[in-house]
């Protein structure tokens, strides 16, 4: 054993509880191994249940699970001193209640902190249920971290980190971030939290079983590169996921997402090539997916369900993306406590409110059922498809089922050069431009 | 340390095998530990192979892992009493052979069952081969639990709980669960065995990364909300996926499909809002995704592959689902020792059997190959998609490569409104109603 | 306890070291557990930082992962001698950079692999940064294991075993594999190395989550059936997933992929009833999909960015595909250091360049744009859709957005039946032969 070795077998020694730690796979090093483990590197599992905080060992991942972690972090970065290697490690977090009194702050490639379950829960209908002293429990679960930052910081997590290279391949995997609570009330949506803020530019980070409940803002990510946001549950938060900034080559694929009445399920701001697919996005949101200034990217194969106009929306201009094969359900606010509540959006501005040139939609199906005295303004015919800027659009072969006669496709008098083919019988086709072509479904 | 925190660890100094407890994360708490263990909890993850049974230590995972799982579930349940933090637990299941004598009760939230490995190998082709006798392994592996219940029960596991809120976010992750054989003989898919039953309502379940063998139902789910069946491989059983009851906001995503000849590879009923896309769905299934009373619902995306007319069935009123961007394959049984077998349904049932309002069936690509003996009734047309009953139907944009001449698409005399557009020519199209639109495939 | 129990434990006493191979789930038995652990069984868990090499200690997975690899693989034969029990294992490898010296045979089936991290970092960007010795890291991490054969071989790892039946179930997830460097220079792709090669028939295997990068070769597969290449993020190889013999029922979804420019991002060869869907394809890429031979399959909803001509190759007949929802978005290659490579295809051969019978082509949409300068032949009007042989191919519903005036479609002369629907306006249509039929996009 070299020297080297040997001085870090020690000190883990002294840091870690021996048996505790072997807990999830910490590779604890005791005296007597030392000797004979001539591989011995340094640990790179750690167990937030059994680390010991290096200075203040009365801050543990039961008063500050935020503090905890950050220590770890400083330890992986210790330990990892050199350029030519540094391999990240793994934070586990095993079924539990944390609270997190302090932001994490990430600023280590290849970190995966992973729990073992998104332990999602609705505190939307625990709340507006009235007496749940018979519950048999009455909060999410699962590896939960209560955000309950006391350091003046909004997020639970940030990452972001100066310098060359960018992060790359942060993983956030089957824990569940909570909120627990919105201001003044609890259908609010607004408590200023956000679970996992990405701040820096980043590559290949995934984000993949997480549970985000009752958060303002779920996860917030700026300037992706070949990002994965997969297979999480992200729901009862004011925005779920919002892809900020600038980004590439992400995908958005196959999470359960429902973001509130005040903010977005997906938003998508100066991304190319995203790929949005396969996701289930139910409701509320204010929009179910927003596109802003957003090129090439797809929309395909989502089923989506929304109480408001608007269910797909796009401000800037949004170019040669391809929105196909999706399922629009659009509906009334069904539940007494969210009634009160909308988007304060108006039938008039299209399930889809499209802005940009040369996008393609195509192969959806719109269900609309929304009974004529909810539809705004009073007696309109309701869009489904707005094109409410741009060129070259092109819609085809696009469904409708409606409860109301509805107007499948509206070109604004500003746009040039749509195509409308197959997408709207003649009835159910507005333009208000003559620079258009139009193909009745026959 | 707390009184409470204490005498919690020793609690589980006396009931855990120490050392062996300690793998796959169990945090197992020595006594020497205890005093400077401050933010010491009750552990939440076990291991099968290190629990001992509270009251007959004799029962093990290797003499009956259910009486055993039970066993710690109602440790669970003995350590989180509390309404306020009931964060739940894992249980993992190392790679293994392990006999489930007594069906598995779930009845706490948060729940992860986890494996090593989903296991999957083919008994039908080991049972149809002959002499094994020179075989490298028998049977399938992985996390393997082998339902051979004693108890009188059907199932290997039984999720189910009364009283209020429904159960949320319960786990099945990576195990394979395997009923052995069927009755009377290898290739009847029946022995009365089910895998997992949910039987109560549910929010936010995962089954993921599983393999289900030789079960005559695989999964069956009652009145599902937001679950997510992925990256499942669940085959050579009855039946694979049941969505029983009622449900919405689900999604059977990405997984390997294939049950017998006697059931359904996926059943949905009276589901609102199921997303099921990207599936590899192979034979046989006497149906491969069959459709009861389900509404605004997508197949979306989906390789189909089947050896019987009815391959997407459906029955009742479904509404608005869209099916769109799958491929059918469909080809007569090649293998001898299913040959016997069959649906009991003709060709001109249907490829797809569509009963409903208001459906979109768009951008799919049938591949029908068929010698001419085998369609039946003999001398017949075949047919491949069926509108059987329902209003408003929309077909558009199918196509269709066979080796003999078929009806692409042929519409019942009860049907009103149906739209077919570019998904037959007119050779390929019959209609026993007049109450249509049609336009031929150029 | 039987006697063979005993034996067993008492074996593993002395050759795994206690404490540190509890790490990460191994079940050690140690002699005073023995007696009351009435359950045991040799251990399925294997951790590679605590595993001793069984004849010569010095290996380590810190001198040579391979050799180490091999060693616990020959303890899981020893372990699991009988033919009706081969429940498999899991090799653990926590995060950490391993050198692999020895090529990895994998001869059993329900072996998973598992890691930590797929620690994808590019190595491409940082051999063409210039100066990096302020950078924090400079190689790829996470459970990353270097891929520096010395035993003339020249995979990493190899799954390969003759007799019965086929491997089943082998499962490699969440670890990087990493070819360090290229030769002559770090913008060749060629080194020789594969990362996996499977080379025998297998059924039910997952390539889950993993990292490849700069390997010539990421990912080949032999005779698949059922595969599932998911999650991944391979790139910066030669050539990525290659699906090569034959193969039936295999999917290869929801990836991050992106070959360098002499090689393939997906290849298929022989296969039936494969699912290319939902995956993010980024450049560069020889071609992103190419098929050979390969029939009844789906390349449905993936986004595909590509920079020369035959982003979707094919050669030999590929009959009965769907090519459907697909974003393909065509550019120059923007990048200094890659600028002098291409694929020597010029813009005549097509964004899809077809061969075969049957196939459907739908609801694609193509954004092209290409300075003329930069389109060869000089002056030639590109093509997006080349037809180049083949009968009854199938072409509805495809969107094309270009900067220069583009052929959307061209029929070689060969070709006979193709369908051309909504697809081309007149301008954007060129036959080479007679037999065809075309609907002009309106």
């Amino acid at each position: 054993m070299t020297e080297k070795d040997s001085g870090i077998a020690r000190r883990m020694l002294l840091r870690v509880p021996a048996v505790g730690a072997a807990a999830a796979g910490l590779a604890v090093l005791s005296g007597q191994r030392a000797a004979s483990a001539k591989a011995a590197k340094p640990p790179t599992v750690y167990d937030v249940t059994t680390w010991t905080h290096s200075t203040n060992p009365a801050i543990t991942c039961y008063t500050d699970i935020g503090a905890l972690i950050n220590d770890i972090i400083a330890d992986i970065k210790k330990l990892q001193p050199n350029q030519s290697s540094k391999p990240g490690a793994v934070i586990y977090i095993p079924p539990g209640d944390y609270p997190l009194k302090t932001r994490v702050t990430v600023d280590v490639s290849y970190l995966t902190i992973r729990g073992d379950g998104h332990g999602f829960a609705s505190s939307s209908i625990r709340y507006n249920a009235g007496d749940t002293s018979a519950w048999h429990e009455i909060w999410p679960g699962g590896s939960r971290i209560r955000v309950e930052n006391t350091d003046g910081h909004s997020e639970g997590f940030l990452v972001s980190r100066s310098g060359e290279p960018r992060l790359s391949s942060v993983v956030f995997d089957n824990f569940c971030l909570d909120g627990l609570s919105f201001t003044p009330n609890q259908n609010s949506y607004a408590n200023g939290k956000v679970g996992i803020r990405v701040d820096t530019a980043n590559d290949a980070f995934r984000i993949e079983r997480m549970g985000f409940v009752y958060l303002e803002r779920g996860l917030v990510i700026r300037d992706a590169d070949a990002l994965s946001v997969h297979g999480n549950f992200i729901a009862e938060c004011g925005s779920c996921v919002e892809l900020i900034g600038s980004g590439q080559a992400s995908k958005v694929t196959d999470n359960h997402i429902g973001a509130g009445y005040i903010g977005y399920s997906i938003f998508a701001e100066q991304h190319q090539g995203l790929l949005i697919a396969g996701n289930n996005i139910f409701p509320r949101g204010k929009s179910l997916i927003h596109l802003r200034n957003t090129n090439r990217s797809s929309i395909t194969g989502n089923r989506l369900h929304g109480f408001y106009p608007g269910m797909l929306d796009s401000d800037g201009a949004n170019k040669e993306n391809l929105i196909s094969g999706n399922h629009f359900r659009r509906e009334p606010e069904p539940w007494g406590p969210m009634q009160p509540y909308n988007n304060g959006k108006d039938d008039l501005y299209g399930v889809i409110h499209l802005r940009g040139d040369g996008n393609m939609v195509t192969g959806n199906l719109f269900a609309y059922d929304v009974p004529p005295a909810k539809i705004t303004p009073s007696g309109a015919k309701p869009t489904i498809i707005l094109v409410a800027s741009g060129h070259n659009n092109h819609l085809s072969n696009n469904g409708l089922v409606s409860n109301v006669a509805a107007n499948a496709v509206v070109l604004d008098g500003s746009t040039l050069g749509t195509k409308v083919i197959d997408s709207a019988t003649s009835s159910q086709f507005v333009a208000y431009t003559s620079d258009y072509t139009f193909r009745a479904t026959p």
